[in-house]
This record gives structure tokens, C-alpha cells and sequence, in this order.
């Protein structure tokens, strides 16, 4: 279940091809900002905002933001996890291109979605390194655009 | 004594700018590897690495790798935290740059300073994008090199 993206960062010519396509996806979404989900997703999502000069947002895990906040909840298998967005981090009527590793279930792009909804954002379209397809996690995404590189 | 490093990454011009002088300071240094400690460490390192063509490492919180890791803690005010990095992150006599958005404490650095010797790699130098120098971090990496863009 846990697909391990380290070599791919150990390639440097790799990762730059995986970026690139990555960025040439994000782009034909016409985004104004891309957003990083924590951890993993900054790693895939700071390099494409690099390369396209585009601003870079984050969602970060509970109580990890210093500024001015909003929190959304998400199933786990067992529980629920919490993440946060400082309300600075989209403008109203900012298109996001939200970037992860892993399309998992689904469940942390939804509330990423939801937070950036709130704070009167769009979403323009989620791009993911690798898709788990069995988990079907674009059934937590509908109604939304989503590019993936890889699909397993 | 929590810097907020968000508004960098919201002007892609003031980021880019940053990233390219850490680059700078770490080509100086000759490194094989960039090395980025979790998870704002990503944030730096990930377009050092891609800058500079070369591969990417990293240090997570406990429990977060999936392949073979080794493991190290440090101090912090009330108890301890724990790192990890795969075994195959460094190999025996790569340099290794390390990067964080922040040197405080300098805890942390110094467990990525023990894990990556233990994979028997060498420390060519720490950046970091912020220094807040009242809080003595340097003494926790006494003989190694130590770069750091803004210092409070």
C-alpha cells in the first residue's frame, strides 16, 4: 500500500522529467497557485510552483501553522486526521492546482478541496505523482479534474 | 521564535531568489547529495537539489519511511522527538549538504548530522534560509560548516 517515491529523488534526472511533466499538466489547468499537501506533496508541489512562477500554499497537519487558520477534518481507517491552511493562503477566485505524491483514498485531497472552498477558492485540478487506482480515490474527487503520472 | 517562512513561498521571485543563493552556498561546498529535514526542510532543499542536478535525501518523523531506516532523538523543551532516514539515502563517503528553513535549537540538525555519519556519509555543510542567532544553535554543530541566508 505505502508506494515508496525516494528513489525516484535520488534520480536526479528522473525527478526533474517527473516535475516537468508534472508542471506542463499543472499548467494547462491555468492555476494561480499551486498547494502542497504536507509532507510529501511539498516535495512534488514546490518545484512545480518554481517552474511555472507561480505562488506556493500549504496545507500542514494540526497545530503546525503559525499565522491565522482554518481546519478541516478526514477519515482515517481507524479515526480521523486534522489539517490546517493559513486563510492568507488562497485570495477568492484563485484557481489551485493541489499537488500530492499519492492519490490514494482520497480522503486528504477532499478536505484540502474543502479548505481551499472556503476560503473561496477553486479548484482548477489535483495533480498526483502516482494513482492507486483500486482505491478509487477519485470517488472522493468528483466533479473535480485529476492528472496522475503513474498509475498502478 | 516561530518565523513564518509562508509569505516566501507566496512570491515566487523573493523564493526563487532564496533558493538561488542557498544553491550558491551549498555548490561552494561541493556536496554529492542534498539532504531536507521534515517537512519545511523539503521546502528549500527539494529545488537546491534540482538546481544543482543533484540527488535528494531526507530525514522524516518516526514511523514515516517505508524502507530500511535508521533512527535517532533529540531534545526538545518537554521530552524528545525521534528522526529517520533510509539506509540507502547516503552511501559511505558522500557529502552531504543539509537543509532547513530554520536554524533554532539546532536539535534537529544535529541527529541528521548522527544519522547521516552513521551511514558513514560526511557533513560538507548545513543551509539554512534563517538563523535566529540568540538561541545558540551553532553550538549544537560545533565543527561543521554552517551557511544561513537571514540572521535574527
Amino acid at each position: 500500500m505505502f508506494k515508496d517515491i525516494t528513489p525516484v529523488l535520488q534520480h536526479p534526472s528522473a525527478f526533474k522529467e517527473a516535475i516537468h511533466h508534472l508542471a506542463e499538466r499543472a499548467a494547462s489547468h491555468n492555476p494561480d497557485v499551486i498547494v502542497g499537501i504536507e509532507s510529501r506533496g511539498f516535495i512534488f508541489g514546490v518545484p512545480i510552483a518554481l517552474e511555472l512562477g507561480l505562488p506556493f500554499g500549504l496545507t500542514r497537519k494540526l497545530g503546525k501553522l503559525p499565522y491565522d487558520r482554518i481546519t478541516e477534518e478526514y477519515a482515517l481507517e481507524y479515526g480521523t486526521n486534522t489539517i490546517e491552511m493559513h486563510v492568507d493562503a488562497i485570495a477568492p477566485g484563485e484557481r489551485a492546482y493541489v499537488v500530492d505524491d499519492l492519490l490514494a483514498t482520497g480522503g486528504t485531497a477532499a478536505a484540502t478541496a474543502r479548505l481551499i472552498e472556503r476560503l473561496r477558492g477553486e479548484i482548477c485540478a489535483f495533480g498526483f505523482l502516482v494513482e492507486l487506482e483500486f482505491l478509487e480515490g477519485r470517488k472522493n474527487l468528483l466533479g473535480y479534474q485529476v492528472d496522475s503520472l503513474i498509475t498502478y
